[in-house]
């Protein structure tokens, strides 16, 4: 384990904290919040610690994987760590556990609150809770590796453990400049859906914040009833950005460089369309006798939709009062989640496209015994390990969402609540059902249960094996090579 | 695809079932029933059928794999609608539907039932209703093989596309021998189990119904309470069976030929005793309070865990008032299963066991990325091919359980009941949880909604490839060969 470039991340993830941290204590200061103040304290205090901890030289520059996956781990837990220092200093989440709650929330673009009136937050910290759904859904190293020349190839290792997706590649040949198309078409992204809600008639304050939550795929708004109040153009904007950023963005890349054909060949792409619009015509279908015409029941429909699928998790309506049937429809979404490689959670579809493939390809090796049976994808044939890979993944998911199951189901609340508790979580999309409704908040759960909730959110955003090494016996001893040189240079 | 093989088992199926009428006949006869004269009927025509069917020749007698899935598909098929007969012909069940759906429940060994009413039943329904589940338990096409000397080795593909379990083995080398084995094994256990009952003070009646329930691991019993009323050393002696049952029947063949060490080295058997018993101490403790000692806590939560995790389905008090907790582990239960190569369902411990393994090799392959990791059982490594197959299993099993929802959601019944009507039936369990818990039936759900549950009965106890190959493009098509032949033959 190299120790020494790892602090050298982390150090770099401290300092760029300190810089993000500014832009709430700017707001603060524009709408004169004495609160902007601890902001920018911590601010500071980031900065300091990222300066002193980069003072020493990295030793080795030797990376694996394995140092890239315990790098982002941590660099995550320590992010939300410090993340939720404002919310409490300030006093506006007296718990600190809470806090914590609301930041990994924000990070892991989940968009779950435990507050029950967030009208009453400041405008800073309205902000930055915002924020961090902008900052967690391209994801922080990804951003340092667009903006520092750090060292080596081997960097990939970094962004392959913080990107969504099952196959991370670069766009490039250079991870840099691959990082920098990724932060420049998000930032395009931003800008864009900005505007456009700007010019549905939405205050400059709402259209920054409810963007960063578009975009990010987070979800946390600065009304209490999430989107139901804006305008039917607002309202459209937001969904067609959840969509927008629910999708790979190699897509975008591909249509950049005019390869137009093969972007829109992207079988993930059609698979995911098919699903968010299948999905939204059959609830519509579902739940129209409620609306005066078709156009606002495929409307709502869709929002939700969008937003459960991108796993962004705002809400124009309480789903939680749909019938059986739509809501059902709805849990299913948040098992399948968004594309790789976009800024969304969940399962992520081409996972599931190879997964289905899988099993089609078992059957057929059942009534065709001797044909060689290969999983494609794309055109291309995928290698056993990759499906394994895949596979293993699906498992370890379904194992983990049970566990948490069982663990918060100590609680005592009812099932659907705590499955879809889970679900949301995990998946990083936001609100589930029951009890957590979208008019409900996580705030009745116990210590323990948010605990394993939080775990939960971070362990969906890094897609799992990258947390779950942080357990793996043998990764945090030294090697033995090198004791055994420690060991000679005494005697 | 060889047609007059499958026609010529089939014929066979019918022959057995007919003989096996002949038993709630007698018991009709018995008890002066004038619907024993029905089971007799149709008994006779079974055997008319049976008969007639296997006058022509087999034209070939090579038999491959997809052969073996189609024929014991169909089996079943033909099996519960033929069975469901008694029922529907003497009124006792109105609908066909309904009657379709018990003698499905019956022979899958699910236990799930659509009467509110037991007790109304005849003793020569009672008495068929009961014996389903012990021709389903070890199947039918299982005991036609020990009995007639069916020809081939690969005939072999019959008893494994029929017995539960991953990797279904020869415990010697003769089929024959093995499927005797296996049913010596089962007869020997209904024996006792029938002679401890009678100890227990219980009538042959009982006695004899309550076994079939419990060592098929079925659960239909004759009293609408289920097992509540029968005496505690009742109930010990059908806890004790419901745990032998779903044991590994190899693990007695080892005991049989005095291989005591390697029966209790089988690392199914010790994970699955550790999870009965570790479940049912912690719903004790979860429950204690109710109970007068923590005996009585332990034995009455060891009864439903057994119940649940052998899928037998029997209940001894409405663990749908337990606290969220112990529903949960409920839940968690009926997921795992019994083990492979046992009378029970669910996806079965040894599967689980590779599906653990396989993760870790796969988080081991992150941080130890030289060394080569291969997934174990047994102290075996198990080949990458075997691996994919348990995974696609977990995977098929997963995509059909949400499908079900989907489809059973249309009743507008909650999730939790959905949820758990789905994974009992799946399982071959029972009873689930809401409204389709112990005290309930799944009377209430929809023809529509029953024939899902219906499938999903099927699709568990074979192991969903036999099934799901039905469906499979090419199956039932001529071979290009064979209409090549024709064709010439015509000219």
């Amino acid at each position: 384990m190299n120790y020494s470039m790892i602090r050298y991340i982390l150090a770099w993830v401290f300092t760029f904290e300190g810089i993000f941290l500014m832009l709430p204590a700017i707001v603060g200061g524009i709408y004169g919040e004495k609160q902007g103040l601890v902001y920018l304290a911590i601010a500071a205090g980031c900065l300091l610690v990222g300066t002193l901890s980069r003072i020493r030289k990295i030793k080795s520059k030797v990376f694996y994987s394995k140092e890239g996956f315990a790098a982002v781990s941590l660099s995550w837990i320590i992010m939300s760590l410090v993340g939720a220092l404002p919310f409490f200093i300030t006093g506006e989440i007296p718990a600190y556990e809470d806090a914590l709650f609301e930041t990994i929330s924000g990070f892991t673009t989940t968009g779950s609150s435990i507050l029950s009136n967030v009208e009453a937050l400041t405008h800073c910290s309205l902000f930055w809770r915002s924020f961090t759904h902008w900052i967690g859904g391209m994801g922080v190293l990804v951003f340092i590796m667009a903006v520092l020349p750090l060292s080596g190839g081997s960097i990939m290792h970094l962004m392959r453990a913080e990107s969504p997706g099952p196959a991370v590649g670069k766009l490039v040949p250079k991870v840099r400049h691959t990082a920098m198309i990724l932060y420049g078409i998000y930032i395009v992204f931003t800008l864009v859906e900005i505007i456009a809600l700007l010019i549905t008639g939405m205050s400059p304050f709402e259209a920054m914040t409810l963007t960063f939550g578009t975009v990010g795929t987070g979800g946390f708004g600065v009304l209490n009833d999430s989107i139901a109040s804006y305008s039917l153009a607002s309202q459209i904007v937001i969904t067609t950005f959840m969509i927008i950023c629910s999708i790979n963005f190699n897509v975008y890349y591909l249509l950049l460089i005019r390869k137009t054909k093969e972007a829109f060949m992207n079988q993930e792409l059609r698979y995911y369309l098919g699903i968010v619009f299948g999905s939204a015509l059959l609830i519509a279908i579902n739940i129209k006798g409620s609306f005066d015409n078709f156009f606002m029941a495929f409307h709502t429909a869709l929002f939700q939709v969008a937003s459960v699928s991108s796993t962004t998790g705002y809400a124009t309506t309480d789903f939680n009062l749909w019938p059986e049937f739509s809501k059902t429809i709805l849990v299913l979404l948040m098992f399948v989640g968004a594309c790789a490689g976009s800024t969304g959670g969940g399962i992520k579809v081409s996972r599931l496209v190879v997964f289905l493939k899988a099993i089609k390809s078992e059957v057929m090796s059942i009534t065709h015994p001797r044909s060689v049976q290969k999983v494609q994808a794309d055109g291309r044939p995928l290698s056993n390990d990759a499906v394994r890979r895949v596979l293993c993944y699906l498992g370890a998911y379904v194992i983990i969402v049970l566990a948490s199951i069982l663990l918060i189901s100590l609680d005592g609340k009812d099932m659907t609540t705590n499955l879809t508790a889970v679900m949301a979580t995990f998946n990083n999309i936001g609100p589930g059902l029951n009890l957590v409704g979208p008019t409900s908040n996580f705030g009745d759960y116990s210590v323990f249960s948010k605990i394993v909730l939080m775990f939960d959110m971070l362990v969906g955003r890094l897609e799992i094996f990258p947390l779950l090494i942080l357990f793996a016996p043998g990764l945090w001893t030294v090697p033995k090579r090198r004791l055994a040189k420690k060991k000679k240079n005494f005697e």
